[in-house]
């Protein structure tokens, strides 16, 4: 997508970028007692919002969920409350109620009612919340909330991320300047599926809630979704969308330019998201795109996609930068998806050069330093072409490195 | 199973622990010139022998194993051909053509027509087969075929495998002893959708090939099977099978306790090659094994089971020896089982310990250095008790270690 045909500017920030919203991110000693790193998040909107959420998939959900989802079913909302260094998964009876009494505490604290909070928590699963410390990180977080606060909330959802991660844009509806404004966590993504994926967006834009729930649906689809195989989700993946409106375009209640607008600039927010989640990948060395082009339908471009993203020998690969275009072909053989295989180019890409290295499903004479070049690079994009259709779909990962075992060999203890 | 209901003995040896069966392995140069690595093999029956064979599910096939699927139409077989160091994939016609010729040539020397011959390969994808060393190895092996050259035959199919790995047994067929010998490769089994599996099983008994064919089925899909996901194989997986009928028994040929001996034979040989490739997988320091009981289903406990043995979380915390029960519950619950997360059992078995980790789908307090002394031992069994009905099944994979990566890293170049 060129700047130019963008209906939307970046700007700095992230949730607090858009007006409306204050938040803070305080360190309440849930990751290791007396740490300074920071583990409670709250966001706040001034203003009643509309909210949508997607959730896991996943048959085993974490508590706060559950409560979350209950919550959202008026579809409004007020404030966000979420807790790093313990996913309140697997925690019985005692992690409902300790999902429910952080959405009252923080609802209490901010005169709003229980059922307007979001719930969320991320970290180590199985264990009871330390709630003493919870919920005096909430009171501290709802002391702190200000709107600048937008970094030091992204900053209190990391669990194993590098970085926090923030984006947002400005676009126009009917002119009426619009934000968008977004944090997200996840790093743990070589079997993204176990790795919570965290993501809040504020927008002051006002729209529907049907329609914000269908832009947010059609959005994660697109983006987080393609970090993922299908179906495989950690207990407690979730994003949530609060519109508050105070932008005062008037609302989007139903298809039309200003609707795809706006999906538009949700989409870039998402992906922007992804694509830092995939690049902070635990152990990562680079940010790996895969590119499925012509593909008979959406599914098979998406199928095929995943499957390569997924493939652990795919990714080693590009860790040793070795251009093993078999093992891609391969991927793509097992993905489910429809295409003839004799018909398949694979090219790989980085930021300034391509190199094809399969062709009509066989190997070519390829450029070997060309192609090493190219996976030893920050960004490696890996193109396949079915040559079977129309669709296509982009999937987003990292590579496997021996840090991802280091990381993951101990995680828990 | 205990030795005492067994209704068979386990007996040294492999393929060619089988009366009328032949073999040997030869270092060819395909794997590396002037290398003294066997890389081809051939397994001969003195006697004309039904055959079956099992085929990769992958859309990317190899060239050996359309000719294969082949020559296996007539369900008749006297030789297997095979190849490692190069899997004659994404070659095009000239890799049909090579693999033609291989059968052609062993056909020829062995004076049996091509289609009695199996041709199989592994290896490198997408690079054409070095053809004049191929057939050199092919005279020489056939040259050197011998009752005693089925472990030279079980080294020359080897590629990252660090041991040949071959089992047999004899059990009695209506007074008639009988044999069964295999042999098998692969040993990328991290995700062992990409890492080529191929296993060779001779026997004397006399069977019709229907029986055959059903026996081979029901018997890989409880074992090499449970090595992977469904439908994730690689584009050269085979598993084939020769019986030569020598042992005199009266032939098979409808349901009831012969076959049923038969099937319980050649299900311990498949598992016990199955445990062997988990137990070799790259850079594995133990084997792991899942056992799922009480699903409501064999799918469900299936899928469950291949679920944990298939996340790189889970391989990684026991390769760290921590005791991290929620992702494997996690793992159990994007798996598609049926099941009540809430009634979920797990425990960590050793050779000679069990503890129960989790219970009633929450954690237990465990005893930590007991799990651990657990996790460290050469073989782990994670045991999942769904209490949801009373099918079952096992899954087998390996820890994911910094091995995994180097290997893997730098496979091809």
């Amino acid at each position: 997508m060129s700047k130019a045909n963008r209906g939307f500017e970046v700007i700095p920030g992230g949730v607090t970028a858009v007006p409306g919203f204050i938040a803070a991110g305080v360190a309440a000693g849930i990751k290791k007692i007396d740490s300074p790193k920071k583990d409670v998040a709250v966001i706040f909107t001034r203003y009643a919002a509309k909210a949508a959420a997607v959730f896991t998939t996943n048959k085993v959900k974490a508590a706060p969920i559950f409560v979350t989802r209950e919550h959202l079913a008026g579809g409004i909302a007020r404030a966000v409350v979420v807790n790093s260094g313990n996913a309140n998964a697997c925690t019985g009876e005692q992690g409902m109620r300790d999902a429910r009494r952080m959405a009252s505490l923080t609802g209490e604290l901010l005169g709003i009612g229980p059922r307007e909070v979001i719930v969320a928590s991320t970290g180590v699963i199985g264990v009871p919340l330390p709630m003493d410390r919870v919920e005096a990180g909430i009171l501290q977080a709802v002391r702190d909330l200000s709107e600048t606060g937008g970094a030091s909330a992204a900053q209190a959802i990391m669990t194993t991320d590098t970085r926090p991660k923030e984006v947002a844009v400005r676009l126009e509806l009917q002119g009426h300047p619009v934000a968008i404004g977004a944090m997200a966590k996840g790093s743990g993504m070589i079997h993204p599926n176990m790795a919570t994926m965290l993501g809040f967006i504020a927008t002051d834009a006002a729209i529907s809630q049907p329609l914000l729930q269908s832009a947010l649906r059609q959005v994660v689809g697109e983006t987080f979704n393609m970090l993922t195989v299908d179906g495989d989700t950690s207990t407690n993946d979730m994003v949530a969308v609060m519109a508050n409106g105070a932008a005062g375009n008037p609302e989007i209640s139903g298809p039309g330019e200003d609707y795809d607008l706006f999906v538009q600039a949700l989409g870039y927010v998402c992906a922007q998201l992804a694509r830092m989640i995939a690049r902070d990948g635990e152990g990562a060395t680079k940010l790996v795109t895969v590119q499925v082009r012509q593909a008979p339908g959406v599914e098979d471009a998406r199928k095929a996609a995943k499957a390569v993203a997924n493939s652990n020998l795919v990714k080693t690969a590009i860790f040793g930068a070795d251009a093993n275009w078999g093992r891609v072909l391969t991927a793509v053989g097992y993905s489910g998806a429809e295409f003839d295989p004799a018909k398949v180019d694979i090219f790989l890409a980085g930021e300034r050069e391509t190199e094809q290295v399969a062709g009509d499903g066989a190997g070519l004479r390829f450029d070997e330093e060309k192609a090493r070049s190219i996976l030893e690079g920050d960004e490696v994009t890996i193109v396949i072409d079915l040559h079977a259709g129309g669709a296509e779909a982009t999937a987003w990962t990292c590579d496997l490195s021996y840090d991802y075992v280091r990381i993951n060999a101990d995680y828990r203890t």
